[in-house]
Parts: structure tokens; C-alpha cells; sequence
């Protein structure tokens, strides 16, 4: 049995190439939650959605967000009405809203409706939101951020989405995380796992609100020797999304070197891109083991390629 | 100025005709909330909706429902995810519930949201929600309905659109009624109003709700000889759906007399169909002023023509 812990995009791309190599049913994803936000009454859940979508084979690759094959009715529909439409839901992407929603409202737990949505989009990886208690990232602007939120808190979706995480950010928190628990099964698959693979998520905002549910950061330190994470920054940038620049802004320099620094309590291994070679001495003297290898997954086959090195097949 | 008490489909048909004859910013139209309902988290007004396609140009002629030019990506995906797919939401349908599901939890009441969606679809009447406060139409079914159903109690939409209204009603009560208020600018527009139309929709679903608000009832009596109402019952039998029937289950006569017996405490005149007209003698003996005229608005000439009379213009 393997766990990963996954953000949206690189983590998808990763469980896409693990499960190339190994059987599906061994693995669990632990799924980032705190991007879910309420819009419309709907209750979104976007890193899972993308890893579901992208292990389905219904990602859209064109926009690295959201479905194939997609229409926009609704959300024209919702502009002609002058609705928020920042947050673009395709009318298929709708489908998985409104299914959610109503089986929260129902009483089922996220954990539940996340593998009913598993099971009939024929996912075979176990996907596992980290927490049924609602985790919320949230943003603090820094006050020469240029825009009218300037030195206020914004949610994680208002930044990424609405702001294009193009301000600059002074401190990061996530809101309800002390009273959440990991979600049922997540502490004993870490406890249980052969290995256990952090993926190439924004280190702040992905696996930030995964280590800051209580218990899971513990559970992983037990299991350092055996946890293995890939660098989401190559060559000092982040392949996708605001991660380097986060970093830095945050005080962490934005390079396999920072990744090291910020997962040496919990994490023995890190596996960086060849185009960092040159940082392998000082990821080691970081404390941490460095594996060199390609790791930008923008092929099935280097996805897979990635997914041996990393379950230590390769 | 005319207020109209408005239900679904005949109440829309019957605001389409008033409009062709009088200046639609002299018309408020008053409509039923009682079958309002949430579903996947979003809050559904059928008969607003209803109301406002129709007067929009946008309403499905087809089906008697919807959009016009709708499609089903979301709901045909929603069975697909197993979700609950007995109420068709197309994919344009889905955007006003968006965005007054949205409006609601920013703060907005039902009568703004109601506006707001109005004057975006270029509609001139002044459409009003019977109260900004829940009231839900609730149906005890008879122990005899033979479907799992029966002998409880379910949700207006349940018999209305899951049971097909298919199954007999034993009572039919108004949740949170007794504490809701009219919404704002109702009580005065039926005081100041020359005529008040109760249009062609069902006695006890569609304008029970709206009498059973504090107050309505009362200023409806309190302007007796100004109310006019068109019968929904043609030829003992309603035009659609189940006002005959559920009429006769909770024993009053489904006909023009029946009609007539119920709203004689507060309407002064009914207009009956000429299929009727044999009745309207029984109609005046209840104490109703009886008009005979072509009440079936199956073309627009014919509803323009049953407003002017309702209008006291024909």
C-alpha cells in the first residue's frame, strides 16, 4: 500500500503515472481541502475534483482546470444575469456540484460523497479528502498588494482565481484546521503504507492545510524514512501556479533547496529535477536524501517514468 | 395600477395577455412561494421562474416548464454520478438559481433577487414574491395512495413532480405561514390597486400559499369589490394540473361553483368559461358576480382578449 499526499494539478499528474505502475486499488490519495470554497450554495471541492477528473481521463488538458468535452451554458446564462462568474463551472462540472452539495446536505461526509464520485467516474485510486471538517485557507494581502483587497484576508479562491495569484502575500493561515480531524482512514494509511510520496503540490497552500490537520503531520514524522517527495520548483520556478513566488514572499527560498528545508522534519527523500542537479549537495545538507531525475510529467510515459523512481521501482 | 395573485403556468399566461392591454410598469404581480424548494443547495422558485420565462419571451411552449432552447449537459451528468435528477434543471435553467442561491446568502431578500432577475430579462411588471419569508406547501397524502409515500406528509415538489401529483391528498398545510410576512410593498399595492386579478391557478396550491400569509388574506376582503378571478376549472377540469382533483379530495366541488364557494369570501366577480356558462347562475347564488367570456388562452390574441375583460376594459 502506498499514500499520497496531493494538491490539484501535479499531484493529479503524479497519481496519473503511479497508477501506470502499480495497482490503483494500493494506493490512496489524501486530497488537499483547503481550496474547497461555497459559491451558488454549492459546496466545490477543486483539488479533488481535479484529481478525480484526471484519473477519470476527463480532464481537461487545454486549461489544466475543470472537464473535457464542456459547455458553458450556465455560466453564460449566470453573466446575462450579472452573476459572479469569476469562477468558471462548466455545465458538466456543475453535475459534480450539485451531486456533492446534495448528499452533504443529506448528511453523507465529504469522504463518502468523494468516493461515490470515485466510484462512478471509475476511479480506482482510494481518493481521501484529509479532513470531513471544513479546512479554509485563507490569504493575507500585504498592503502594497495594488489592488482594492490590499492588506486584507481573502479566501484561498478569491486569490488564486479572482486575483489570479498575482498580488503579493503576507501570511497564510488555515482557518478551522485546529478543530479538524483527518479524515477517517488517513492517519492508519499513513501508519500502514510501504511508502508514502508527497507529490508535487505548492508546498504553502497544497500540503500546508494537509500537515495542518492534527495528527497527520505527526503520523508522517513517524514515517520519515519511508516518505519521499518530489520538488514542485524546477529550476527556481513553480511549473504551475504561485509556489515560488509564495515562497518567497513567505521567507522560504523558492528552490529544491527551500522544498528540502520546509519537508526535512517529515520527509527522508527528495527527488528533484535534473535541471537542479547542481542543488543535490545542498538538499543533502539539508538533511534530507536527493534522487535526480526528469520530473516535469508532460508525457503519460515521463509520468510513469517519475512514478517508478518514486514508489522505488525505478 | 392592477395587482395580479399569481401561481405557475396559467398565471403566467394570464400576465402575458394583461401586458399586451396595459402598460406592464401598471401591473404588480404577487406570486406563490409555497412551492419553493432547495435542491442540490440551491434555492428553486418555480412559480417566480415561471412567471418571469413567460413575460421574458423564454419560457419552454413545449414542455409548460423551463427555458426555451435549453439544454441538459448538467442533469444528463448528474444521472450519470447517480444524483437526484427527478427535477430537470437545464443548463440555462441552472444560472437563476445560481445566482439567487448566491444573492440569497450575500444577504439579499427573495423580493430583491426577484427584481434584480426581472429587470435583467428586460421584464416591465413588477414581480413580487408572496413573502420574503419560507412558506412551504406541504401535502399529507391519503394512507390509500398506494405508493411508499403514503399516509405521510411530502414536499410540494415531491407530489407535484416526483409523484407526478399522481396520488391522493388527504390535507395541505403552509409551513412557517403563520409567521411569515408579506413582502414588502404587497400590502400596500393591494390597497391602492383599481383591480386586483386572481388569475387561473390552482385554488389550493398556488393561491392557498399566498392567502395563508398574515395579512393578504385580510386586505384581499378589505378590497372585495375590486377582485376579480379567473377560474382555473374549465368543464370541471382544470387546464393542467391537479386542481380538480385535489379540489374534489379535500371536498369542495371542482367546479366554477367550487371556485366560487372558496373565493367568495374575498372576490367579488369570477370569470367562467363559455363551456360553463350553463353554471353561472349556481356562481351568482354563491354569492359571486358571474362574467362568461373564452377563458382558454391557447393563443396570445386570446389571452389579450380574456385581460381585457378581467381588466374591465373588454
Amino acid at each position: 500500500m502506498v499514500v499520497a499526499l496531493a494538491g490539484g494539478v501535479g499531484a493529479a499528474r503524479m497519481l496519473a503515472g503511479m497508477v501506470q505502475v502499480a495497482d490503483p486499488a494500493s494506493i490512496t490519495a489524501v486530497v488537499n481541502t483547503g481550496d474547497d470554497f461555497v459559491l451558488h450554495g454549492l459546496h466545490i471541492s477543486p483539488d479533488i475534483d481535479t484529481v478525480t477528473y484526471t484519473l477519470a481521463g476527463l480532464h481537461n488538458t487545454e486549461t489544466g482546470w475543470g472537464r473535457t468535452g464542456e459547455t458553458w451554458a450556465a455560466m453564460d446564462e449566470l453573466a446575462t444575469l450579472g452573476g459572479e462568474d469569476w469562477f468558471r463551472l462548466g455545465d458538466r462540472d456543475l453535475a459534480t456540484h450539485l451531486f456533492r452539495t446534495q448528499r452533504l446536505a443529506e448528511g453523507a461526509t465529504l469522504s463518502e460523497v468523494t468516493a461515490e464520485v470515485a466510484a462512478r467516474r471509475g476511479v480506482g485510486v482510494r481518493l481521501v479528502p484529509m479532513s470531513d471538517d471544513p479546512v479554509r485557507t485563507r490569504l493575507q494581502l500585504r498592503p502594497d498588494a495594488g489592488v482594492a483587497e490590499a492588506g486584507r484576508e481573502v479566501a484561498f479562491q478569491h486569490y488564486f482565481v479572482r486575483l489570479r495569484h498575482d498580488v503579493p502575500v503576507a501570511s497564510v493561515r488555515f482557518e478551522g484546521a485546529e478543530a479538524a480531524r483527518p479524515a477517517p482512514g488517513v492517519v492508519a494509511a499513513l501508519a500502514d503504507a510501504r511508502r508514502i510520496v508527497i507529490c508535487p503540490s505548492n508546498p504553502v497552500v497544497s500540503l500546508g492545510p494537509v500537515l495542518a490537520v492534527p495528527g497527520i503531520r505527526q503520523a508522517l514524522s513517524a514515517r520519515r524514512e519511508d516518505v519521499v517527495a518530489v520538488s514542485p520548483i524546477v529550476a527556481g520556478a513553480a511549473l504551475k501556479g504561485p509556489a515560488d513566488r509564495m515562497m518567497a514572499e513567505l521567507g522560504h527560498p523558492p528552490t529544491v533547496v527551500g522544498v528540502a528545508q520546509l519537508y526535512q522534519p517529515f520527509c527522508a527523500t527528495l527527488v528533484i529535477d535534473e535541471a537542479d542537479a547542481g542543488s543535490a549537495g545542498a538538499v543533502e545538507a539539508a538533511g534530507v536524501r536527493c534522487v535526480v531525475t526528469a520530473t516535469v510529467m508532460d508525457t503519460p510515459a515521463r509520468a510513469a517514468a517519475l512514478a517508478r523512481v518514486v514508489l522505488g521501482d525505478g
